[in-house]
C-alpha cells in the first residue's frame, strides 16, 4: 500500500499540477510539422526544465527527427531502476471545425481537460511526473528513475530504435512502465499485454502530366483517381480479409484462452457501435469476434485519400495524380519488412496500363506480446487496483506503440502498459480530453507502482 | 468572300482588341465561387458595357445563379438573325503551383495569350465581338445580332434551360454559332456536330461520427475511405465498361460512315499519348478505337476524391467521411435523368453495412447530335475555310456544352460549333492559352460567317 503522505501531497498539489499540465498542453507539438511551425523543440525544452525542477538530471537530445528528453534520478544503488516512457508529440488537430474549443488552448469543463494531447500522451506521462514530485517532496522515492520522453510517437517513432540502441546504457533499467493507453471501459482499469505493429505507406498514382478535361479525354486517358480507387478496393477480398499475397503467412491466431477471457469482458457491441456513431461494427474479417478483430487480427485502412478537384462545386477534370495514405496494423509474428515488400509487389502487380504508381514508407513498427505474469506486471496490477479501487483486466490493444517492442528487444524488459485514459477520450480525434479523476488516480497508481517495485526489490 | 475592308479593319485593330481581351481575362470569374470572392457579376457588367460600346443593346440579367448577358442589334428586318453564344465564366485555376504565370494576370508570350479563360471561352467569344466591331465600323454588318453570354457553363449551366425558356422570344434567331471548342489538330479547322452530355454527382460516404484511431478501431469500424474506393472501383467492369445497371440501354452506336471518316483523320495515338504525358491511351472500353471512345462512347470519371488525412506525413485515423466527385459523359440517346436514377440505385445497392452514402447532383446536360448539311453548317464551313485557309473537318467532341442542346430543343436551331482553340490550349488545366493567330483568324471567320448568312438570305 502506498504511503498516505504521498496521497495527501498529491491531493494538496492538484491545482499546482493542473496549472503546469495546462502549460504543457499549450505547445502544438505536432511531430509531422516542420520548420518554423515546429513546436516540438520548445515542448521538449519545457519537459526537460520541468524535470530538472523536480530534481532529475534532464537533457534534450537532438538527432535525426524531433528531440528526445532523457532524464534520470538515483536514490540508491540498492533500489531498482524504473524506466518511464512518454511522448510529448501529439496528433495533428484537424479537422479543426469539429473542436468545441481550440485544441491548443486547453480548457477544464465537466471534470475533464479538453486539449489535443490531454490523454495522448501529455496528461498520462504527466501523471508520472506528479508522482515523482510527490515522492520527492515526501522523501519517499523508492526507486531510481529513468525517463524517456520522445517526440515522434504519433508518426511511428521512426528514429527511436536508433536512439535507444545508441543510448542503451543510459536507458538500462530493472522495470519499465508506459502509460499511453486507455481503460477497457470506464471503471475497468486495464493493463495491455499485446500491441499491434504498423506499416504506414503512401501510394501515389500518376497519369497525365497535368489535370486534363474529362470531356475531351474521358475514355482514352486512364484516370488516376479511378485507378487508385480500384487498387485500394483490391486490397480487401469479399470477406474483409486483406488480399495482399502472403499477408497472413506469419499471423499467430488468437488462443482459446484469450478468446474465452475476452468473451467475459463487459462489452456491448451495440453500445460500442452507438458510441462511434455507426449502426453496426462491420469492419474487418468475417468469422472473428469484435475484440478479436480489434486486438488480434491484422488490418488495412486508408487513413487519407486525395486527388483531383476537392473544393466546393464541380470541375470536370481527369486528375494528374491521386494518392492514398494506407496503414496496416500487424499482429505477432508479422514482420513489417516482409509486409512492406508484399505491399509493394501487390501494388506493382495491380497498377494498370496508362498510370504509374509509387509507394513511400512513412513508418514501421513490429507487433509485440508481453509476459502476463512478470514481477513488473504484478506490481503494476496491484498499483492500478489500489489507485482505481477496482479489479484490473489484462487486455490487448489494436494500437501500435513502437517503444514497447523496442524496450523488449533492446533493453530486455517487458514494460507494464498501464494507461489512465478512457475510451471516450477521443484520442486522435476532435475534442480530445482527459478526465481529471483519471489524472489524480493515475498519479497515485504511478506512485504505488514505484512503491511496489521498491517493496519487491526489498523482498517484502 | 468577306469584304476586304473588314479584314483590313481587324488587322489594324489588333492591338486595341488585344488590350480589351486582356482586361476581360483579368476577372477571376469562376462560376463555383460564392459571396465576396465571386467576380462573375463584375465580369458580366464588363461584357455588357463593352457590347453597349459596340452599339448593341445589352443587359445583364440576374436570376438564379450567375448573371447572364443578353444583347441585340437590328440592322434590317430583311436580314437574317444570328445568335452568338459564349460564356464568361471559367474553370477554377488550381493547382496554382503548376502555372508559369498567374492565371488572372494574362501575359502574351511566344505568340500566345496565357490566362485562365484565354481559350475557354473569353478569347473565343471575344473573336465574335471583334468581328461585330469591324462590321459596324465598316458599315457592313449583314445580319441582325443576338448575343447570349452566360456565366455558368463550367458548372454545367444549371440555370440556363430555365433562362432560355423564359427568354425564348428575345433569343429567337435564324441561325446560331457557338465558338467554344478546338480544332481537331493544329492546322485542321473543325466544326463539331455532336457533343456528349453530362451527369455530375458527388458521392459522400459517412462512417463514425468523427475521425477515430485506426489502431483502436481498425478491423471493427467500416472505413468510409475504403468503402468509397470499393464503390468507385465497382463502377467499371474488367473491360473498362461502366458497370451501372442500364447505363448502355439507350446508347446509339457509332455509324459505319463515322467510323470510316474518323479512321481517315490525321491522328497519331502515340503522339497524342505523349502530348498528355502518358505512355498509353488505356482509358475507356475495350473494343473501340480511340476517337470512338473520346467522342461517341459514354464514360465515368472520378474528377476528385478526398477523405481523411491528406496533409504531409502520417495520421493514423479511420476517417469519418470520404467523398468523390463523379462525372458521366453521355452520348445519344442517353437521358441524364434516367442515368442519374440508375447511378443512385447503383450506389444504394453497393453501400456496405456500417457506412451511409449520399448522392447529390451538381449538373446534368443532354447529349446532342446536329445536322451536318444545314445552311448554317454550310455558311460556317465556308467561313472557317476562308479564314484559316484549309479544308474544314466535321468532328464530334467528347465534351459537353449544354447550350447546344438547349438551342436545338428550345429555339429549334442546330448551331454551328466553330471553335478557334487548339488541342494544346490547356483548357481546364494549368497554363491555359490562346494562340494569337487563332484569335485573329477566328474574328475573320466570325465576320465571314455573318457575311455568308447574309448572302444566303439574299439568295446569292
Amino acid at each position: 500500500m502506498l504511503d498516505h503522505e504521498v496521497s495527501r501531497y498529491l491531493e494538496a498539489a492538484r491545482e499546482k499540477h493542473l496549472a503546469k499540465l495546462l502549460e504543457l498542453l499549450r505547445f502544438p507539438s505536432i511531430a509531422n510539422v516542420q520548420d518554423a511551425a515546429d513546436q516540438c523543440g520548445p515542448c521538449a525544452a519545457w519537459v526537460a526544465e520541468y524535470l530538472t525542477g523536480l530534481g532529475l538530471k534532464a537533457d534534450v537530445l537532438a538527432g535525426e527527427g524531433k528531440p528526445t528528453v532523457i532524464a534520470n534520478l538515483d536514490v540508491s544503488s540498492d533500489a531498482p531502476t524504473l524506466l518511464i516512457y512518454g511522448h510529448y508529440d501529439v496528433q495533428p488537430p484537424d479537422p479543426l471545425e469539429l473542436w468545441d474549443s481550440a485544441p491548443f488552448d486547453p480548457v477544464v469543463r465537466d471534470g475533464c481537460i479538453f486539449a489535443r494531447g490531454a490523454s495522448d500522451n501529455k496528461g498520462q506521462f504527466f501523471a508520472h511526473m506528479m508522482a515523482i514530485e510527490a515522492c520527492q517532496q515526501t522523501s519517499s522515492l523508492p526507486v531510481n528513475l529513468k525517463l524517456l520522453i520522445e517526440g515522434e510517437e504519433e508518426i511511428g517513432s521512426p528514429h527511436l530504435e536508433g536512439f535507444m540502441a545508441a543510448h542503451a546504457d543510459r536507458l538500462a533499467a530493472d522495470a519499465a512502465v508506459i502509460s499511453d493507453s486507455s481503460f477497457f471501459a470506464d471503471g475497468v482499469p486495464s493493463i495491455i499485454y499485446a500491441l499491434r505493429g504498423l506499416v504506414y505507406v503512401e501510394l501515389t498514382v500518376t497519369g497525365p502530366s497535368c489535370d486534363v478535361h474529362s470531356g475531351q479525354y474521358g475514355g482514352v486517358v486512364r484516370n488516376p483517381a479511378n485507378a487508385l480507387a480500384a487498387m485500394v478496393a483490391s486490397m480487401h477480398d469479399a470477406d474483409g480479409r486483406v488480399a495482399i499475397e502472403g499477408f497472413y503467412d506469419d499471423v499467430v491466431d488468437v488462443t482459446d484462452d484469450e478468446r474465452r477471457t475476452w468473451g467475459l469482458l463487459p462489452f456491448e457491441e451495440e453500445q460500442f457501435a452507438a458510441s462511434l456513431g455507426v449502426d453496426t461494427l462491420a469492419g474487418g474479417e468475417d468469422g472473428y469476434a469484435v475484440l478479436e478483430r480489434r486486438w488480434a487480427r491484422p488490418t488495412l485502412d486508408c487513413n487519407g485519400i486525395v486527388g483531383g478537384y476537392t473544393q466546393a462545386g464541380s470541375k470536370t477534370i481527369i486528375p494528374a495524380q491521386a494518392s492514398a495514405k494506407i496503414s496496416m496494423r500487424l499482429v505477432a509474428n508479422q514482420d513489417p519488412e516482409k509486409i512492406t515488400e508484399a505491399f509493394k509487389r501487390f501494388v506493382a502487380a495491380r497498377t494498370p496500363p496508362g498510370v504509374r504508381s509509387e509507394v513511400s514508407v512513412a513508418a514501421k513498427a513490429r507487433p509485440v506480446v508481453l509476459g502476463r505474469d512478470s514481477p513488473t506486471m504484478r506490481a503494476a496490477k496491484a498499483a492500478m487496483a489500489e489507485a482505481f479501487d477496482a479489479e484490473v483486466t489484462l487486455v490487448r490493444s489494436g494500437a501500435s506503440i513502437p517503444v514497447t517492442e523496442l524496450i523488449q528487444r533492446l533493453l530486455g524488459l517487458d514494460a507494464a502498459m498501464m494507461g489512465f485514459g478512457l475510451p471516450g477520450d477521443g484520442m486522435h480525434g476532435p475534442n480530445e480530453r482527459l478526465k481529471l479523476d483519471q489524472l489524480w488516480r493515475g498519479s497515485i497508481a504511478s506512485a504505488a507502482m514505484m512503491h511496489n517495485l521498491g517493496a519487491q526489490s526489498a523482498g517484502e
